[in-house]
């Protein structure tokens, strides 16, 4: 064996990448992602991006250990996938079909969950086997890594932390349906939820009142310059992001938790504002974790793809 | 191979196990835990009691799958011991170190996370490869399988949910040092508290009121009788029971939680008590998720150390 694919399955576009076997990117490329017709142009044309790319470079079917690929979507361990609604698919094995079609062997995983063992891989993760990844962007997503595996759980939810109820008497309602999930407050969206309230309560002045729309990176790049009511928000975000995480630490006792998404690319500071609270709420046995930040952007989902075919 | 044996390491005795490998118990018994002298003659006498056994059945090394064995402490899944502090020991790798005793392939695991594996292989969670398990008793303990394997952690603490933070305000300390852990509130000791507090609050009469000392079985006894002050304690322990379940299973998405310890002995009334607050916070995701009572008594340690060597 000599090559993996890894192919990352996005809404709009499809990335795929040719991998040597020990995990150096070969070649890199797009193609759209055509969602018409309830989705079934999908599995087709990245079928025919992989053998099309394999003719170009004259690689056997023999020297392929396999195609891993990555869904925005609920996959349990069997690579059936359960939902992918903006794909326009219901349930299908996509293990099975997509073999017929690209006539290598197919493994499968949601995309979250894929990106972190990516990570796991090659970025903020390397070299632990027990890994936390909370994407903080407009939601909280997440993936967990077990020695070396993900943990995609029964029907493919494994890792979704963004609902864990965190927060009483909350009346604002999250995309779930809940009130006071975790993604309500540690999400992008969230930080600006926090600051809004904090502008709300307090009569000080602070330049985030000069905003027209204020997003977490003018609050986190306030607090930078010392707004006191920025700096405020951003402790409060800190708190529950702790406290999420320290659940989820204490479930799991991960050897390291890193952060990606947005709200990440504020840096370092993030593991200042949230230690207070994850050590004071973490179980003691899982205490000792190191916090790291994602590494390897959008290339995430191609590199944790190939690895379930790479041991 | 024809045989396994199995090891429940407790504090007071050690439960083996000779299983054949289609997880049938030909012979069980005890010895007891000597635990003088740092715990150093524990292994040992193990070991001897194994070589024993197999000397009086006639059974060849080339026969024995291996010894797998349960400890009261955290292990990790490279079977080093990281502390068990009612054994003496200190930190040492046990599956080298107790497989230069008994000359047979040796794996380890916490004696709560093996205990789960065994009720998944052959008690309530029977069938199924993604579950929780959660002992509870003096407090609460759990197991997590992934896939048919433990997740033991970074540091052998993985499954130990009784110390999620579940509740803000708690004066009481818990054993671990924290306030508001889930298992202040889903122990028979939490059942107990939560009574005290119910009492405390009301003037109405309840029988607990007579109790020199109540016990969490008086509380779920007299619920069933239907003492109000009673009943409402039962509420009140199910709706914490399933708010931190529910935590739980937001991030593992099991098939099946299974309950265990003595609680778990008033039966299927539990499953009413707890869905309430468990559906209500449970992410939508992982909603589907199956209740069982444990089946396996004491005997879930040794089967599920056995466990460890049958796929």
């Amino acid at each position: 064996m000599k090559y993996v694919f890894g192919v990352d399955l996005g809404g709009t576009t499809v990335k795929i990448g040719l991998l040597d076997i020990y995990g150096n990117m070969q070649d890199v490329w797009e193609i759209p992602t055509r969602k018409g017709d309830g989705g079934s142009h999908i599995l087709p044309d990245i079928a025919e991006a992989i053998r099309g790319k394999m003719t170009e470079k004259n690689i056997e079917d023999s020297e392929v250990a396999g195609v891993g690929i990555g869904v925005p979507g609920a996959v349990d361990s069997n690579g059936n996938v359960l939902q992918a609604v903006n794909l326009g698919w219901e349930k299908f094995n996509l293990k099975e079909e997509f073999h017929s079609m690209v006539k290598l062997p197919v493994k499968a995983g949601n995309d979250a969950n894929v990106a972190a063992l990516g990570e796991c891989w090659k970025g903020g993760g390397k070299g632990y086997s027990n890994m936390l990844m909370a994407t903080l962007g407009t939601g909280v997503g997440g993936g967990i890594i077990i020695d070396g595996r993900i943990l995609n759980g029964a029907t493919g939810s494994g890792g979704e932390i963004g609902h864990i109820h965190l927060q009483d008497g909350e009346n604002d309602v999250c995309g779930c349906g809940n009130h006071g999930c975790f993604e309500q407050y540690a999400s992008a969206t969230g930080a600006v939820r926090i600051a809004k309230r904090v502008l709300e309560k307090s009569d000080a002045e602070s330049r985030l009142r000069d905003l027209e729309e204020i997003t977490a990176k003018d609050i986190f790049d306030l607090a930078k310059e010392g707004d006191e009511l920025a700096v405020e928000a951003t402790k409060i975000y800190g708190d529950y992001l702790g406290r999420g995480l320290a659940a989820v630490a204490s479930t799991i006792n991960p050897e390291i938790i890193v952060l990606g998404g947005g709200v990440s690319k504020c840096g370092e500071i993030l593991f200042d504002l949230l230690k207070p609270s994850f050590e004071k709420y973490v179980f003691s046995g899982c205490k000792d974790c190191k916090f790291a930040l994602a590494e390897l952007g959008n290339d995430a989902g191609i590199y944790g793809a190939a690895k379930m075919f790479i041991d």
